[in-house]
């Protein structure tokens, strides 16, 4: 019995474990186009930053590991490029001549597999204008990416910056290239940054970008690659000697074209609570499928390497044969903008009322760490909660939060509670730990719930 | 119509405010045999050790504040000394003259109530031995008792300090006498420091002291204190300019002795959901009451400022006429010890097993925070986590973790977790926050759930 993996990222070397784990006789083979597999690409943007010094830092095991200790087969330099699901085998080209089996000379391969796990991620969205292609421009989603751009830095020859996309790669490589000491500016086609969060926090990240020394352009569409410019149709040129673009990614289907799998309404792979696609013997799991919210309980594409990890478990268990199903998710974003952290679950207030529900929002801010062993109030590290319910159930529906990090994975409770289908007064009653070396004792997320509970007072329901 | 609160601790101020937001017309007072209301009691071991460097820094408001800004008649200095339950009566003591109504000169006096909220709290328990009540023996429970101590240190004369007792506040004092440069010696009874948590975080906690100098002496019974010295039964004297008494404290109910309300097997009192007592119109909460477990959903007594806190609030509420209950509670306990910080959460194992469950343990132990960003791998903050399920149900049933302060808080998404009824398979598949300076991709709380998960499959059950 031969697993085949499509992908060696984190989705795909989870699912890898978790069948070798499951069952300890398959065969498992992952086919990888890179050099590299079990990469996290989170830190991409800090191995830019030359916070990660070395590129073998953002790779948790080689393929020699998974090999010798999992018995995993891992080919790297193997190019998948299409599945034909009929014959239940797997075509493409080998990129280069590292593989389990010594050098393989390059050129085609087929693969029969009994079971497939698609693990094939996203890949950037280009932007369309003309000069895209031009040299010093950059995107950053594969090791080799940020390679290139972290030696085009090292270079030392760019002084001026653009960076297309204000998304959390965008705003992430803003920091970046900050601590390059450029010139940075950030070029967003929207109204606003980080248009996944609530606008206050949208309005907290773009300030504290701007204290940094970020120039900042919102409602800024990018007409064209110039040298040393990238031209806005708004205003004047933008000076850049070095572009990074950053405007999303989207699921790498590619290679399923002529498979055609059933597609979720938010492009990604559907997939059942086993991630079983429609597709016979294929699960996927990571940025190409679809995941399912905990709070709405209808498919969500959550595109993050946590998700991808936890997704990967459950395709691989599957895919080697046990029942299993993935639990339905909370949703959680966080991220550190310079001094400034900031994260998410669940909806956010304008999500919360497109799928029909009659959004509350309260919060409180004040701090959440250890006021009274700080010499003055000025030095208190302050924080800002926002939580989300539904009038007309009192159910928590989303948290949103910003400010100093000692608060962040504050985040991380209120996605438990979301998991768990919490109503707000149960978050208002949470006995949290306490001690005042390491919090407050009125916790900010208790609070912003027992304010929210008497919002919902007002509206008649708790 | 007036509400009396005895108390104005955490749970008796908590009472008042929520009653006053409840009911703006209600009369609402509040007597306090001591000269301070909103007293933060967890921040008096810090107190002590000069962290906080003003005992008024210990109190969140004054008197003055809850008359002018809440409406709340504070009566401090009023020692109440019995509740008369089918009058509906307090009678007391007027030991200071600091009221709200200007100088009453002590004496006795009787307030009629509709409605009382019993917040008395805890006392300590006293030590009996030949000597106990010399001069520099100290309790530390009371900001008068604070001050106290803390004067005698500031005199500089002690150079050799014994606390008995190794629970929370013996532990936090051995470390805030160590600021002071002392020779601490922690004696206590029992095979191991925190019997509350499970013995291989009292090993660490035991660790950390000694590796500060402190001397620890487990299975060690106080004889008799003298002059310069603890006499113990099993050794030689433990040398002492100073004893601090920290062996446990008990519901503080010498006032409700004649009205005979039911207590619990706990010792504390029995309370309905509502917080009611067994006495007509009587609640209670905070320290002299119990609480209800969310995992055992049985009564059980967490004395902590944060459940004091909660259960004010509701206590508040319901006697202000409001239809509401106190949610169980996953009993949450988190400690700082030097650089160690502790914490637990739901039952020990030992506890899981006296409540009938099953209990399995498994654990992980790694980074929480920043590998990446740390320059060599001794840099990365250790830590470890161990969650306990019920082998029959799959139940999360309590979680302890220790290591660096940095993942203390995690304890937070356990409770979460707890209170809601969690499996342990909800806790592995958890879609908790990362970005790569606040966190690490694989969540240690959630590895170690994916960990017992396993044992779990071992005996059928998920």
């Amino acid at each position: 019995m031969r697993l085949v993996i499509i992908g060696g990222g984190a989705a795909g070397m989870s699912a890898a474990a978790q069948a070798r784990r499951t069952d300890p006789g398959l065969e498992i083979v992952v086919l990888e186009q890179s050099e590299h597999v079990s990469t996290g690409l989170c830190g991409l943007p800090y191995f830019v930053a030359g916070l990660i010094r070395d590129a073998s830092q953002l790779v948790a095991h080689t393929p020699e590991y998974f090999r010798q200790e999992r018995r995993i087969d891992v080919r790297t330099g193997h190019r998948v490029e299409a599945v034909n699901a009929s014959s239940r085998t797997v075509t493409g080209n080998i990129v280069s001549s590292r593989t389990a089996t010594g050098n393989s000379g390059g050129g085609p391969f087929e693969l029969r597999y009994d079971r497939l796990v698609v693990a094939t991620g996203a890949k950037p969205v280009p932007l369309d204008v003309p000069g895209a292609d031009r040299e010093n421009v950059f995107y950053l989603r594969t090791v080799a990416d940020g390679i290139r751009l972290r030696a085009s830095l090292e270079q030392g020859t760019a002084r001026r910056a653009a960076v297309i996309g204000g998304g959390f790669i965008g705003v992430e490589l803003a920091e970046a290239l900050r601590r390059w000491k450029l010139d940075v500016t950030v070029i967003e086609q929207g109204g606003r940054l980080l248009p996944a969060f609530d606008p206050w926090i949208s309005d907290l990240v773009a300030q504290e970008l701007r204290a940094q020394g970020v120039t900042v352009l919102t409602n800024h569409t990018v007409a064209g690659l110039e040298s040393g410019a990238v031209q806005t149709r708004q205003g004047g040129p933008v000076a850049a000697d070095l572009t990074v673009v950053a405007v999303g990614s989207r699921p790498d289907l590619d290679l399923l074209k002529r498979a055609r799998p059933e597609l979720g309404r938010t492009g990604a792979l559907a997939v059942s609570r086993q991630l079983q696609t429609s597709l016979p013997f294929v699960w996927a799991a990571g940025d190409c499928a679809e995941s399912r919210s905990a709070v709405t309980g209808r498919a969500a594409h959550v595109p993050l390497g946590t998700v991808a990890n936890l997704a990967g478990r459950v395709a691989g268990e599957a895919a080697a044969g046990r029942r299993t199903e993935a639990l339905p998710l909370a949703g959680t974003y966080l991220l550190q903008v310079f001094d400034l952290a900031v994260a998410r679950t669940g909806l956010s207030e304008a999500e919360a009322r497109a799928h029909g529900f009659a959004p509350v929002t309260a919060g409180v801010s004040g701090p959440v760490n250890v006021p009274v062993l700080y010499g003055t109030a000025g030095d208190v590290p302050a924080f800002e909660v926002r939580l989300t319910a539904d009038a007309r159930t009192g159910r928590l529906l989303g948290a949103q939060l910003a400010g100093h990090r000692d608060g962040a994975r504050r985040i991380d409770v209120a996605a438990a509670l979301l998991t768990r289908g919490a109503l707000v007064r149960d978050a208002a009653g949470l006995d949290l730990g306490y001690t005042p070396p390491l919090g407050v004792a009125r916790d900010p997320l208790v609070q912003a719930a027992q304010r929210l509970l008497s919002e919902l007072d007002v509206s008649g329901r708790r």
